[in-house]
């Protein structure tokens, strides 16, 4: 059978090998996504995402529980931008500790990067779409990590699960603009450390603070180690989707992160448009010669190399 | 007088006033950088980075003082893309805290994201460029985060400085493949903390296991607090300067850096090319829309995209 109906089928290593595909930019797998994308869309895709120490991995494994409770094929992408000076042992342990790679109907996959973080996206996205044909219900997408990238990635998900803890106290407020918008719930982790009621207040005052929200996102205190508050999680989880749908948001948000996706592709392929024209011509080595000699500009190179692309066949 | 020429005289308010325009992607910086690009290519930019913890900045700082100390012209570019989670105050010390903001001699920048981790990199090479037009002999790049986009920004420099500490130990090896390699020099800070020789021997062993290596990079043990070993540091700095010059290698450096300049700028280009076409037709949102829908994939939408700006003047 061919990998795409293996992949159609529910078939775990063609879904494994797929993503592998997707990771290392492959074209057939690209080809297989094209033609089974009318397949994609039914999963709902969930991103986790907070501060360091803040339990996202341990929450993800309780909350994809949960839902295996009900029967529902899960799929994890934990997603690891590691540091450039320490490493991956963090996702090393997230595979380890986790149980739920033992269940036949969760699917966990670590994403680190792959040179670049465009390219992390990238295959992110890939290998959502690849969950998606195979089949999960829900697909959690779990940054390890908490750099912008992270949020940019867990932006393009249906619903936006932004982990807290208490003692973040006042740093509240230091939460970068534009990261706390992203939240469509909140959950107030660790609930049983001291703080708690005070963090899930303060974190409600500051959404109180913008007129501009049409929904107000719940905010709730749950202890994930000791599945306190999970259900409710889960709940609040299928709301948000019930609400997305009921008020055609759904689509608008899709929308929107189609728009981003295509953009990135886009600008993916110009480049690589450029240096495959740069390696026949030697055109771009010459003029970064010229740059570097300093009898051309940047800006002015920059021009040169658009005008070289222009006639060419994208 | 102009600003261009306020620039090429030194003024500092010039200097602060274009490298904030350049930050704000303003078309007249854009211009007064294309006229004078000529009169750049005179500083020795030198990026500092390593883990957290390492010192970096104050590393820097006694860096700049012992080059003013040769009456040095000297420029220090924080580059600090603030965690989504932290907010940026560890900029504000790192400002609060250096009396060298008080010397004439010094420019000190700091640069935030500005919401986007491309546009980063892009504002920092553009403050380069300001402060070698301004007259600086020594421009210092020192990346407050440790994350792999202020890697990319810092292998942009002549000279990388790594900071190593003591205590990182095995974890040496756990610093991430690439990471190594784009040190110039090192630095062991913190040297009278216990394990210093232990560390700076590591280092040397991982270099030995390069065989690659045309030039075995120096690793010096140093105590930036107690400007012990600083002198050294200087001198390795303006050692590896020699040696780029007489190997030929600063040309070619500075080659492949602007190489990878121009296709940032092209690619820029391109996208808010895509963005202003589609505010005209309408076009990007229309097969967002598709790809929402499933109607059509996100890989055939990009060449839909690629399509539209084919015959557009770019």
């Amino acid at each position: 059978m061919k990998l795409a109906e293996r992949l159609l089928d529910g078939d775990r290593r063609a879904c494994a090998r797929l993503i592998s595909m997707v990771e290392n930019n492959d074209k057939e797998a690209i080809e297989i996504i094209k033609e089974l994308y009318k397949h994609t869309g039914n999963a709902h895709v969930i991103g986790i995402t907070g501060p360091p120490g803040g339990g996202k991995s341990t929450l993800t494994d309780k909350l994809a529980k949960a839902l295996r409770k009900e029967n529902k094929k899960v799929g994890i992408i934990a997603v690891d931008p590691t540091s450039p000076f320490t490493g991956g042992s963090i996702l090393g342990d997230r595979v380890r500790m986790s149980d739920l790679a033992l269940d036949s109907g969760v699917f966990i996959r670590s994403m680190g990067t792959r040179g670049h973080l465009g390219g992390l996206s990238k295959a992110t996205q890939g290998a959502v779409k690849v969950l998606d044909i195979f089949g999960c219900d829900y697909i959690f997408i779990e940054t390890v990590g908490v750099g912008q990238s992270e949020v940019d990635i867990v932006k393009t998900a249906d619903t936006v699960v932004l982990i807290m803890v208490p003692g973040l106290g006042d740093d509240i407020q230091a939460i970068k603009a534009g990261t706390m918008e992203i939240g469509d719930i909140f959950a107030v982790n660790k609930s049983d450390l001291f703080g708690a009621p005070k963090t899930a207040t303060e974190i409600k005052m500051m959404l109180d603070m913008n007129p501009n929200m049409e929904r107000k996102p719940p905010v709730l205190q749950v202890i994930a180690t000791k599945n306190e508050g999970m259900d409710n999680l889960v709940d609040e989880i299928k709301k948000h989707m019930s609400y997305m749908q009921e008020a055609n948001k759904l689509q608008k948000r899709r929308e929107s992160n189609a728009k981003t996706e295509i953009i990135k592709l886009a600008e993916e392929e110009i480049i690589s448009l450029i240096l495959r024209k740069n390696e026949t011509m030697g055109l771009l080595d010459d003029i970064a010669k010229g740059v570097a000699m300093r009898e051309i500009d940047p800006y002015s190179a920059r021009d040169k190399i658009l005008d070289s692309i222009k006639d060419i066949t994208i």
